[in-house]
């Protein structure tokens, strides 16, 4: 995909909120060479985020032509309208769209809101503050950009080449479309492994003995930051309702499918689910590529798994994703590679041959 | 963890159905130099996994010591009650427990029963059939021993052994306290998914850019086989239906929090979260060891895996878990190195002075 800087960008940039998401930004940006300013309420922050390269601490006098708002969702429609008072053009990259363009609408005189243009980049990491920031953060990512209708065309031109800028595949969509469409790929995932979750919270502890891979992959992402997930969830409660809304007939329909021992009804719910996840696109939003699994069974010491891959190296395969079953009180691990369909057969055979004990 | 096979199989073992499962415990028992029989109803199969080492097709005379059945849901009970009548003291290796017994209980001789018990090994693969199979599958893996109040002291005692000879770890529970576990662990996680998949079979396509890695996890079992996952819930109606009613209440308390706005009430929801995701143990139910992760940017053809695990490797540090985050649009995939806390920031710098690009 060809990714074009089409325009230039209004500088010096100013980026408020030197978090991950904030100093990420910066990196990238003074990468190509822009002049980036830092602000940060935790003077700390602008610091680290300064001495990693990320811009240089913003001062009196500084005049930005485009602010970046990276600060918690209950705080974005303030720093939006502080920063729009200064005359640029002001973007934020929070999780959801409407709610802050309406405070933000209810706030400013209208000629104001012409220079606002909300946007999401779909990035982020386990980890938080300025220390986990990259330049490489939002490489390939989609990044919406959700205009209102009244936004100048130069706004929305510079919120889209901030994300070229950054490495990032621009996908526009209105603020309320975006914030059904996250409901739905994001916050609606996030709240039902929560509940699933919380089943296991009260779980007896003998019982989780019996946990496999699947409930460790449907419950992963409950464990984020409640106070961050209550602001992203409030902010987008219509959208997030009314799935939840869908999701309690659902439920209800499946009860009564196991009620009347309705096999039929049980399948077709099974069976939407398999629908469902082909439907999702891999990741970074590209195409799936067909691969394979080939299992391996690796001694647990430093060296074996360099030794397989260049193994696996020698023999011209490349790896699309590899996992480690790995248990400590194990001599060794399972590794999963994954491997183009038409290299599978083709590995396994000669990693056989090199003497490897093949799992499957 | 010491695994003592405490007494000795009776043999020759007869496994019934030779397909994942059933192969993989003849692998396993086979490398013991036990004496290993297979039926299937496929003829294939019992080729297929007879050629793999997994034992020799059962003949007319052959009179098992021990019967294991690894045939789907639906038909294990018909196969308990079958292989009981050889006098052999008999096996299964279903997801569900109960509803068998209660089936083989209404059609044996209370004396019969006695040879009975139900097991379930706690592993699997995305894979089915012999092909699958490998006789390391089980180990490490926990196995649930399902004992019935008439279960004989020598019946329980082979199934244990045959759990040990297979490597996993043996776990003793009541059938009904095996289904309500694996209704929590398993089966409701399992539906969960369903349901949040089928909202993406219902998305516009154009929606479903918007989608991260959360998504794709929680809803990564729901590609499960519509008819096997069927079968299961279907066995375990009761125990799954109480889990799903709880959800619908926790659901309609979610859903009243937001229409309320009731900060504390989704807080407290979301922390309820917080705390199933940390009661999970590790894989193969083994205490989870605290790890940190590294991440670098990776050029993604081949050897350059395997280049950077050499320098790992060199460094001295072992991985315990590594994920790829892989585009094939990008030229490079980032790289998670999971290591040990106390081995991150070592790791973290000698990689960066080998002049890789460390991310984060």
């Amino acid at each position: 995909m060809t990714q074009l800087v089409e325009s230039e960008l209004p500088e010096p940039v100013l980026v408020v909120g030197a978090g991950l998401l904030g100093t990420s930004i910066g990196l990238a940006l003074s990468e190509h060479g822009i002049d980036v300013l830092l602000a940060d309420q935790a003077s700390e922050h602008v610091r680290t985020a300064s001495g990693l390269g990320a811009g240089r601490p913003v001062a009196a006098g500084d005049t930005p032509g485009l602010v970046v708002v990276a600060v918690p969702p209950d705080a974005v429609a303030e720093a939006v309208v502080g920063s729009l008072s200064t005359g640029a053009i002001v973007t934020d990259v929070s999780s959801v769209k409407s709610a802050p363009l309406t405070e933000v609408a209810g706030r400013v005189p209208a000629h104001d809101l012409t220079r606002y243009v909300g946007s999401h980049p779909m990035a982020g990491s386990e980890r938080s503050g300025p220390l986990a920031a990259s330049a490489r953060l939002f490489d390939g990512r989609p990044w919406a950009i959700t205009p209102h209708i009244h936004a100048a065309p130069e706004a929305i031109a510079a919120v889209t080449t901030l994300a070229r800028y950054c490495g990032a595949t621009p996908f526009t969509f209105a603020p309320d479309e975006h914030d059904r469409a996250v409901a739905r790929t994001s916050h609606l995932p996030h709240l039902m492994a929560v509940l699933v979750a919380g089943q296991m919270a009260q779980a007896r502890p003998v019982d989780l003995a019996l946990s496999g891979q699947g409930v460790r992959d449907v419950t992963r992402i409950a464990a984020g930051d409640p106070q961050l997930w209550r602001q992203i969830i409030g902010a987008n409660r219509e959208a997030v309702t009314g799935l939840l809304t869908e999701i309690q007939a659902d439920l209800a329909r499946l009860i009564q499918a196991l009620a009347d021992d309705d096999r039929e009804g049980l399948i077709g719910l099974l069976e939407r689910g398999n629908v469902g996840t082909a439907a999702i696109p891999g990741k970074h939003g590209g195409p799936i590529t067909p691969d394979t699994p080939v299992y391996v069974a690796v001694p647990d010491h430093p060296g074996e798994l360099a030794r397989l891959l260049a193994d696996v190296g020698e023999i011209g395969v490349n790896i699309e994703d590899l996992r480690i079953d790995h248990d400590p009180g194990r001599p060794v691990g399972l590794v999963e590679l994954r491997v183009a369909d038409s290299s599978a057969d083709h590995l396994h055979a000669e990693l056989q041959q090199r003497g490897w004990a093949m799992h499957g």
